[in-house]
């Protein structure tokens, strides 16, 4: 556990992280009632869009969590500001369940697409937030531990200089096809979240 | 993490408060079965007063939680009266999503000024408890650190001296307008929440 | 935080307690589709059971999270029994909702008698995991840490001696007058809960 | 607590398993509008699929983390790969809840091989990961403390070599008798639990 000051924003946040990806599994109904006829695997079957999008958000909000873990063994203390864009990303975490559930109803229905903007829409308002708190924290070393690695600080600016951007181009991409974007969408997440990966930090 | 005997009533704490800002997301509903005609964009606009609720809740309970870490901060020590306080206080944090949702189903309709009115009833009580658990702590320094800095208690001391009053002002306003009584509320957890408040302690 | 062993077995117990005591609220079910005439006001004082469910619910896991706190102060180690006791304790914690609402659904009504008599079973269920869980602990001294108070450990055996005694008590009146039953269980609540208890240990 | 790198992981995962534990209560509904001539008591009696299914799940959830537990106070690091199978396996956690429902649903009703399969399929991912957890921090000891007790490490490799294999049992009974399956599922989880079970380290 990161020591001192930050540490309960940290435990604050991952309790914020884990119970917003755990009420994701709420959205998957027992499918009741089935119409003569049909069986419960067809049922089952016929709900990919919404295992489609429950991945899709667990892998989201997991990366979210692991890069939000990772920024915060860097930073050593916390103000006002940080604690503002703190909340503001977690409002943005807190949501995700909406927009996930928005696409597993409406998913190949009239409504796909607005249902993909905002799914997008918020990752972008999320990874925005990710900047803000970063830099709050960074720019000027103004809350980094004073031993905080170079190198390491250096690959999270690298890393978040050109996240956002990914989000926007799924969020276009909505309007063009919306099974497209959820392709990016799930990409973006694997790619982040693969064993191996160039991440920011390796070690932790 | 606050160090020693009050450490666990803070984890568990954080955790009430965690959850109830989460859960704050099952009330929005995905719309279904649209009427003929109808977008899912229109649907969605229409549930503003969701969104809003939403937000001034989510808002008022991360800077209630602001303030409970910085309480923490500056406490050492637990006995039956603090944690009979925080308990009442968690009694009404664990309510919040109730009223929300009332306001949320209730705002424009018959029954709005009631909804607001509870809303408003459960910060006052809130509130209240506030009080009352930091007066347990902090009168006669009963069990504050002995190393707590003076100013950052008297800091605390001067905002909860008039911070229910905003809240009775909010709650009145609703019997008259409850759109103002709304963006009173929102106001008082956006002007808490802002960064660089002369808040009562910068530096955590 | 307690050190050491037990300290993972504390907090995802706190996690359990916090998450069981914060999902009593999702059984507040906003009053929708009022009949004419009806007010909200009206609607919601019919839902007075629930919130006297609530409360009793609330103020309950409140009571039985602050026992678990007290009994791990001093109990140093952990073995399978102890884990397997903390498991079923926790197993009854997590079902308190259910019996909860349907207390809230049923007072008043056809049913009531089952309804209160499940309520009741859930606590003596509880009520006996607590024993077992501590006389796990306790008796010779098993896992306690070698520094607990002798007069702490004391307090302990004899609050539980007759605890159990107490929901039996109400588990019986449910039969008589459900009512009395909800009473004396809001009131063994606020008996245990209130400042300045002759509790097991004032200090922690 | 688990000192150092791996404690965040911990908390996370914690938090995770404790809501996923808890949200099984969500399955219980209240029976409503009961019949002429049916009594609370029998409606409730009929409810017996979902307290098996209850019973099963929260007990194989308490033993997974149990386990999970017993394998972070050996690991002493992380990197990329164990985040990516922990995650794997939290992902395969949250989804617990909603085979269960399934299940609850329809056991002895068409549909309940298929609900089944998908109730021990869930269980083998989460047995797979687990030894796709474990062999990442413990092959070649990459990631395990030094001071580890090889006894330690040994007794879970031997717990795990036939771990999964007892789903796949549970999986392919499903086919021939799915109260057969559920009995070996609640009996894996009783055996595991029971107190002075050859478990791996019976001192933590």
């Amino acid at each position: 556990m990161a020591a001192g000051e930050t540490a309960r924003i940290e435990a604050f946040s991952d309790g914020v992280f884990a119970i917003a990806i755990t009420l994701l599994v709420l959205d998957m109904k027992v499918p009741r009632a089935l119409d003569a006829g049909r069986t419960l695997a067809s049922a089952l079957g016929a709900m990919w869009p919404t295992y489609l999008a429950f991945v899709t958000s667990f892998s989201t909000i997991l990366i979210m969590w692991i890069n939000h873990h990772r920024m915060f063994t860097l930073i050593g203390r916390a103000d006002d500001r940080l604690m503002f864009y703190n909340g503001l990303l977690l409002l943005g975490v807190t949501i995700v369940p909406f927009p996930t559930a928005l696409v597993a109803e409406y998913l190949r229905h009239d409504g796909q697409k607005t249902a993909a903007a905002l799914y997008n829409g918020t990752f972008i308002f999320i990874a925005i937030c990710f900047n803000l708190l970063w830099r709050t924290a960074a720019v000027g070393d103004r809350l980094l531990y004073t031993h905080a690695s170079r190198q390491a600080v250096q690959r999270i600016f690298d890393a978040y200089r050109y996240g956002p951007l990914w989000y926007v181009i799924a969020f276009i991409l909505a309007f063009v096809s919306v099974t497209a974007s959820l392709v990016v969408n799930l990409a973006l997440a694997i790619f982040f979240a693969r064993p191996n990966a160039a991440g920011p930090d390796r070690s932790s």
